[in-house]
């Protein structure tokens, strides 16, 4: 069984290794794969961007562990839920709004936790155990109560303006790659995308299309669309940070 | 079988990969678990707080390596450490500190070192492959010699000063959550805490109790005090490292 | 089965992540092992120092990926090699040159691939697949026709300029030791490196046996000569990036 962790913890602090060693003594033969560590911390979007464009990987019946959590000991309540064949736990706070469909569970049996329980550290005392226990097969709803009322905070969706589509950036990752949340069908030809008072019309299937210092738009690994430079950061010469606005005109009156 | 790997060497060189194929190499099916390898260089006084943070989240019989190890290559005698049911193998520089009971052995059986040892690199030499073997079931009275007169380098721990209590900062942690070497028991309602020129008086349950913008103290999930906020570093409004002293005035006289 | 996995994509973003659900779904048992994601973008150099090192530590039959590669989604060819019983895969853009010997294969079978294969990530769409299906038994003859004409960039040699050897720093690692291609054999004593502008003519056994403030040479871990300083960073001191040129004159006929 696989267990895979996100959080905002950083990997400096031993946080993340400790929650291993509750796991691992509750199923000693997991499979533990580390997503991010380095969620901006109690930054809840960039989580449900990342959870999104991971979970689809891993086999079926794969437990994922989310914590970003800046309300812990708050009585914000602990959350399991099951989608697409796959379990998740994680606060409610909206980290889990990428997959947190209809059946989600109140987790309430302390048994499944550690006996302590802190205030500040529910990776450990709550969440790494009873991912720990649903990946050896304990049944999701002896966790808790099944519950409707959770927090979403699904990622914003791009929306038309007059004969703009108006867009968002969700993440830049590492090479400098501004992810948007636009999709290629939101490019209609010719197109110009707005962003950081820069102009982009060109759509390309790969980095190494992009002349020397040219922005292009490719569609990323993800599905969506990127704003990237071939070897160079575009996110260094946008200046743009997540949630940043992205403007398309597309109408191919426009000129 | 479980191998936890504490270091300062970083993740950007192939160090820490190196000694798990070492490991590998030798017990093939070993849960392998990177409590952190961001240790400050050569700080052996931050190893000593995190060894003692994690250890007992792991199973018994867990073999924990360890390696600051500034003196690599020098006389410095390389350790292995039974304690609580745990295995600890690292240089004999104070770095075993939290868990350097009684029972420790001067490793120097070279049948269980790699044939070729470094001057400089005796994690990958003789910690991985001896915590390797330990892991096995290789006797820990196998490696060498039991010894008594190995470095100790405790933890300070807050001493009292006529109505003071004097305390130490062990670390900040990646939130810039302060975490001091102070107990619950040494905050008598009601106390003032000073560190870095600031006062601060209550003691809160958890993050979310904080008024945005105040320092206020928590009893953290490693049991001792913080200094924290509410989704905001401490650390760099007090502009205190590891190290610096904190005074706490708990005598209900005082005012 | 061991995999272990060297690419550039950092730890920030679930790049690693997603290639490693993409192994387990596949096989599901396998060791995943990092050995950096911090190779400095589309730094092919690094990255070939970086699996020179590495590699012979891993018991035989261990496959590599190695990703580093800013030509993703163009005509450069992926690749699988088998050298000295282990099996690597990446781009052929040179990543693989400390091991590509005579066995290299084009990557064609796309049986082997993700069924949907991006422009951006072959880490996740064909590398990781392909490794584990190469991990899992699959003859790497399978995967598509041999080649010869694959790219080389081994990294450099020093090289005799009259009385002089000129060498060249490989790597800088996190401890600030310069990592230089000079081996042992080139400092015939007397010597004298010349290298940011100052001059060492000291080879120590380790990192103790140097002066406070010293800069010394030491055999290092991998072989290499390396220049250190005693718990302080040499690379500070010299500042010198890889690449720089070395300059030793060790002809004792010099003073």
């Amino acid at each position: 069984m696989i267990i895979t962790l996100t959080t905002d913890f950083g990997l400096s602090d031993p946080f993340v290794g400790i929650m291993k060693g509750v796991i691992l003594g509750i199923t000693p033969n997991a499979q533990l794969v580390d997503i991010s560590h380095d969620i901006p911390s109690y930054n809840v979007a960039e989580a449900v961007f990342v959870v999104e464009s991971m979970y689809r990987y891993f086999p079926e019946g794969t437990v994922h562990i989310v914590v970003v959590d800046p309300g812990v000991g708050s009585p914000r309540r602990p959350l399991a839920a099951a989608a697409h064949g796959h379990l998740f736990v994680g606060p409610d706070n909206g980290v889990l709004s990428a997959v947190l469909l209809d059946e989600a569970y109140h987790i309430q049996n302390d048994r499944l936790w550690l006996k302590s329980v802190s205030h500040t550290f529910h990776g450990r005392d709550i969440f790494a155990p009873v991912a720990a226990h649903l990946a050896r097969g304990t049944s999701i709803d002896t966790v808790g109560p099944r519950i409707q009322d959770f927090v979403r905070k699904p990622l914003p969706t791009p929306r038309r303006q007059g004969r703009k589509i108006l867009g968002t950036v969700l993440r830049v990752d590492r090479f400098g790659n501004v992810i948007t949340n636009l999709r290629r069908s939101d490019l209609s030809s010719p197109f110009t995308i707005i962003i950081g008072g820069l102009r982009i019309d060109r759509l390309c299937a790969n980095f190494s299309e992009a002349d020397p210092g040219e922005l292009v738009a490719v569609e990323g690994s993800t599905g969506y669309i990127e704003i990237v430079m071939n070897r160079e950061s575009a996110a260094e010469r946008l200046s743009v940070p997540s949630g940043a606005e992205i403007e398309v005109e597309s109408d191919s009156a426009k000129h």
